[in-house]
């Protein structure tokens, strides 16, 4: 006979960079496993190497990494772990990136420019990846920038159910904070039982002949507490700003929401000086503790992402944990 | 001497399907050329059969289709064209599209959704394509579904330099007639000189308890003239539906701007009832004379089109059409 | 522990498009499963949009598709679909399409033709497909133009047995209805135990100085029942005049057998005039009523089409079904 | 200003393979030029080494090879030549392989075979061809195997035009050694004026009951001269028993047209006995003295390759080489 | 419901290639199975035909081929083989080529060379190479060539096990036959628990002046028993003219240990008259009988290969095999 | 007429990233143009933006970057200019990386290790690079890492001329500082005119039983003026630990000859103290000026550079710049 046969089995195994090891180690918590031992380590020119302890031959690999600054020394590292299992043998290899790295750069905005969000889709491929896992995209396009399955997460459920519990929603105007997310304001609307809708955006003041341009607010705001949303802040400087429009436009509170709390110098303390009633942002990057301040309140991702990735492994349904919207 | 020397030399053919011969003829006549002659046909169980009757061999080559319904038709007929023309070894293969095809299926909006416009790129792509032109992408993300260059016209300037001169610009407010156009809203108020906004959307009224959700307007409308803008119209129900909202919140008038005029039915009826002072769209699609009505206007996209082509073959700035915004 | 293991299992799912309904449904029957219930509709530009309602994570899907007229839109309706279940995280992915489209565009027959058969294996690949299932191809070579195994399924066996139920073997020649065929009309004689042979085409009469060509007979039919065979019937004209031709030449019966019934018009009328006494096909592609006549007898695909995939998902042997010709 | 400019030129040259040198110099003589300087010899263990004493960069270059035995060294030494100048910079690389290796495995056949013909198409391109040139494919359908332009040129022209210059045309009846070829048999006939068509099978004798299967001829060739064709004559068998069959059957004279002289032992002395009157073929494989006999005239495909080569290297049309057909 | 589920499982199939059948046999052995039935042959003008004679669907398929002269056959036998596993369903594909094709080709040693072991790894991944695995690679970068894993077996354990029982290690030097393998020396002088080194090279001599270049021995050797390693021997020219300038040097004895035994002509009487005492290789080759010699010892290589293929299709660890090394 | 035609031109454009500017303008000097105007920048969280200033459409860009730390920074950067060119239809892009990133990383020395140096040939390929330029790979198989042409450049014959000006050639030994590089220390004792060889290593006094391992030379250096040599100088401790081993040995005087000088912390340092006589270095990394010292002199590599791309943009031969040997 010439044959030999054996029974089929799958391994999931988390493999973890180094930009965000809390959260790798949630995941694998709430998994009930543990992480993958890797040799991680730099070179004196900044050459990273890494090299897994175990054997990964046929595994299910998921390979977690966040994209705080310095992102692109995260990303290759990324990209280099993807090489290791892919040399190693690894049957799969999903990418675990919460935050997509260059998701701001997903279109020409002028002639020239790069497409830098498709590129990283790209290189992933490159490296390895047949998979891609990620939370609240930029712009949902990204998805069609790799070539194959990517599973976008959301964490408005997250974020939103806790509004709840923090106002009563019929007092809630929801806002976009530039004319790019009102579609998003929408989404948070619905979850939030149809509240009203707003945006902040530079204009001319009507009743002023020639006025010059500045920010204003378009929509209902007056006497309401107003739910500024936004997938990410960087330095903080358009959503601080966007709270002191509400504030002078008569808005009695503001809660801001926002996914990744990429916070660049200075957004922990504009954030703090805002006016802002409190921040809630999720863990989808590092918060070291000098970035943290009394209004911020910082809810977990990693349950999440480790129900998600479960059910990737077993083949069952992660566009049910969105009732379908994912 | 074992090399055989010759100077390079170009050649630019214009390649146009059969969808919408009078768009292809204004551009070759623009270019002071003539189109490529191609026998094109269909077998009676609707295979498509094209063959260029004269040598296309190291030819610049652009291929310029319409994508009106039966818009798979016309999008297979294309792809067959890239087919024969890289077989007959066609130095470089531009795609014309001045509609992209499948355009608003640009990401998963729930979970087992296909993305066709990032399939379309592939196909396209796998055709023979080198490059895409297109005019007014659905999203500007839809350049990065591509693995290569492509020229994103702009009828933006076109549509608002004719609007100026119809409307005295001090009393414009530019409208999305949802919430996911305000960006490009945005890009118009600006051509038109800093004009308010506004968008309409499906919310409560907040003055009374417990109403059902409606749609209404957000922004100021009152007593000025509307420019209600978006991509494209297909049946014409939301946006005639927005003319009416914008009526009823005491608009003066409403006049539509769009680029790609779908028309599907009825919405020639529904235009022309819908109390819209003007309907201004370009000639990206085809317009039938029983789809055209008093109020509507056609501006043609051939002469910038065409520009962009000789640019193109000229290596010259695409970008350089649009003040560096492509 | 770094690892999490479970037992592999495999699932498998049929999706059907819309052009041949009866056809998957009776492939379903003939596995004793079900459909996968998929959402799908035209918009009103003709753009398809398609959605599994059930999850299809890790399975082995067919994708099963019939190609009638209008040909193009059921082949992106097709390639929509591999789309969606390739990002939908599909295992692996196997088109089913019985009649292969633009088989017949298989070679540049002239200069500057595309090789359009060539274009949908690629178009598949593209798509997301691994593997293609196909009945009866135009030409055999059809094969190699897909980078990946291609199991060809054969009808000869089924529509040979039933011709043997109909006529004596002995008084059997075989003939092809034009010079390209005539080694498929030697596989047919070899399964009719080593009948004869002929051909129909256009020729010179040696015994007539000076003559035009017409179509002649090649080979010995007088008082023989003809058993005329092809792999398609489109229109119709060419196998309605090859049995005019073998009539008046003396033949004693005729009877056509052909795989698929493309059936454009007006072949059945054609068909139904010929003078032949039985016309036998399969549903490879949908007959409507309209298109029936007395003499014509449709054998089911059904069921060997359901013994291959049975095969392909149980890593079984296709060709076994054939005698090790497959 | 950061711009270099200078004039754009194209380069020709021909690189030849060492399966074939007379074939390749008559080529060069044609184009007046000459072809590369090339070392290339074998490692002990037959490994090959090949390398051009010439700069390449940026050259159009011609990859010459003829495939006799040993097949497989003669198509790996064309693979590290097509290496060799794609790292050296060509800018493109044309494959110009007169006897198109493995083109009789085109197919599956049975199940489990392999598909060589397309493998070879795959290996040229992986080894960084962008064309390929070939004479007289196996089958037509080979030109879609490979993605991207194939010149395929027909000695057809060449062949029919000697053999009008060797019998009248009125007596003469072209002749398919078997049933697969009944196709090109009929584009000899058109090319010698409408000539009549047979071939030869294996089949039962009607007029014999139970008599055993041996081979036959179909169509009229009794006192006519046939000319005999087929694409390639490998060990001479099967073609010597259909003149052996013709003759036979009453034929007055056989003469064997063919393009690709294999010439596998014992093809020469087989055909030397074979009855033939002459047979005709092309030097598209060297064919050494030792495998030449007196019936044998051999016409130089030389002056076809280099029009050929010629056309592509000036845009020109190849097509024209054969009044459309190509 | 709309799924049929089975439980997964995996086969194990071993193919081999016509090259070196007792090789493959003896894995085979090891592995206590047989070898697929293969049907194998040449055509007349060298042309290849495999084709399996049971089902391959779903299998673990490792192809073995050796690499002797003519190594382009067995290469393009390789290639077909691994066309027909892919055509045939094979669901992963692992390439067992112990004596890596053109492994000296490894760099462009002088401008426009080829990458002959570049384009071996390219031509086994476009043919349907899922894998790679091999002994005792020319140089370990050729791993990075391969677009996936590669397995790379370590012969020198092996090697140095059995020198260890030949000589007394205090007494032992390592030699590198030239200057490019003086690293491997190292790697074979720590296996010997710190043995110093040596390598041979030209030189002048510095004690006498203006003397021509001629072979000289770095390092101490005198009254030591050298271990002359090496890759591979083809024609021996070089290892046994080291063997001279060792024993000229004051060498007490030498052995030579190698893993491939290529023994072109005139190896086998070259080492025969080197002077050397033993010479030690593996069976990676095969070693005909007269190519054998009172001074060679041979081990076998296939108990390493045959425990590699069973850690690979049981997802063990390969790299366990040679303590983390591989 | 159906064509346009103009004549070709091609056009240079150098594009330099932010890591070594004065490397790039002085090799824009010596093209005697100036760099492509563009604007780069960093986001707050380290992701880079780069445009061009100028139109790049149709002209064979050069991109120019240096790999110093932090590198990943840098290739990113490198990666995303590729990008942006790419997509603003630049013709031709060649990767000019003068210190290959990742060189190290070039083999799986132990199992489950990445291959990173690969892993960049294919992110340079897959975001749009054509072709690469490099100076003295550190092995020179990576050449075979990328699918398509190298311009592999050398700094010995610079940096061995300088050596020539500064010591007579007949006192010199040429020493490797580890086993790995001795076949490279040939290179340069062939360019020396036949110096000896020499290495160092660690291994037993054979004259002292039982010694533990310590670093030794082997090969004659006693009273000789050693040329210490190696492509790279990370933290330096290799290289200064091999200079007190050749003293201690007796060497007469030391002179280290390096291509890369990546001098991360204590390089300087460790050099200045080592006993070297000169430390001779290129500027394929910029060297600032606290890590120069006064035993360091530095070659500028622009005018190499430079040459290689003239020829490039020239179709000229870049192997003539080094007497074949490229």
């Amino acid at each position: 006979m010439s044959e030999i046969t054996a029974h089929g089995e799958k391994k999931l195994v988390l493999a973890a960079g180094r930009a965000h090891p809390e959260l790798a180690q949630e995941i694998a918590k709430e998994l009930e496993t543990e992480l993958l031992p890797i040799d991680a380590y730099d070179f004196a020119n900044g050459e990273i190497y890494v090299r897994s302890a175990e054997s990964v031959r046929g595994t299910d690999a998921f390979v977690i990494q966040a994209h705080p600054a310095p992102l692109n020394n995260w990303l290759m590292e990324q990209l280099i772990m993807i090489d290791s299992l892919k040399r190693a043998s690894a049957k799969r290899i999903t990418v675990v990136s919460p935050f997509y790295p260059y998701a701001r750069q997903d279109k020409k905005g002028r002639g020239r420019e790069p497409i830098s969000a498709r590129l990283v889709a790209d290189l992933y491929k490159t490296a390895g990846a047949d998979r891609i896992m990620s939370v609240d995209l930029h712009t949902s396009q990204i998805q069609g920038f790799f070539d194959g399955p990517v599973d976008h997460l959301m964490a408005i459920p997250l974020l939103a159910d806790y509004i709840r519990t923090r106002v009563e929603a019929d007092n809630i105007t929801v806002v976009s904070p530039d004319t790019g997310r009102v579609r998003v304001a929408e989404q948070w609307a619905e979850r939030l039982g149809g509240a009203p809708l707003a945006f902040v955006h530079k204009s001319r003041d009507l009743t002023v002949p020639n006025q010059a341009v500045s920010k204003t607010v378009v929509g209902q705001i007056e006497g309401r507490t107003c739910v500024l949303i936004d997938d990410m802040i960087d330095t903080g400087g358009t959503i601080s700003g966007a709270v002191q429009v509400l504030k002078n436009a008569g808005a009695k509170d503001v809660i801001i929401a926002c996914t990744h709390a990429v916070f660049s110098e200075p957004a922990a303390q504009r954030l703090a000086d805002s006016g802002a009633r409190e921040v809630v942002v999720t863990n989808t990057l590092p918060i070291p503790a000098d970035k943290r301040f009394p209004q911020l309140t910082v809810l977990s991702i990693a349950p999440l992402i480790a129900r998600a990735i479960r059910e990737v492994f077993d083949d069952g349904s992660v566009t049910s944990l969105f009732d379908g919207n994912a």
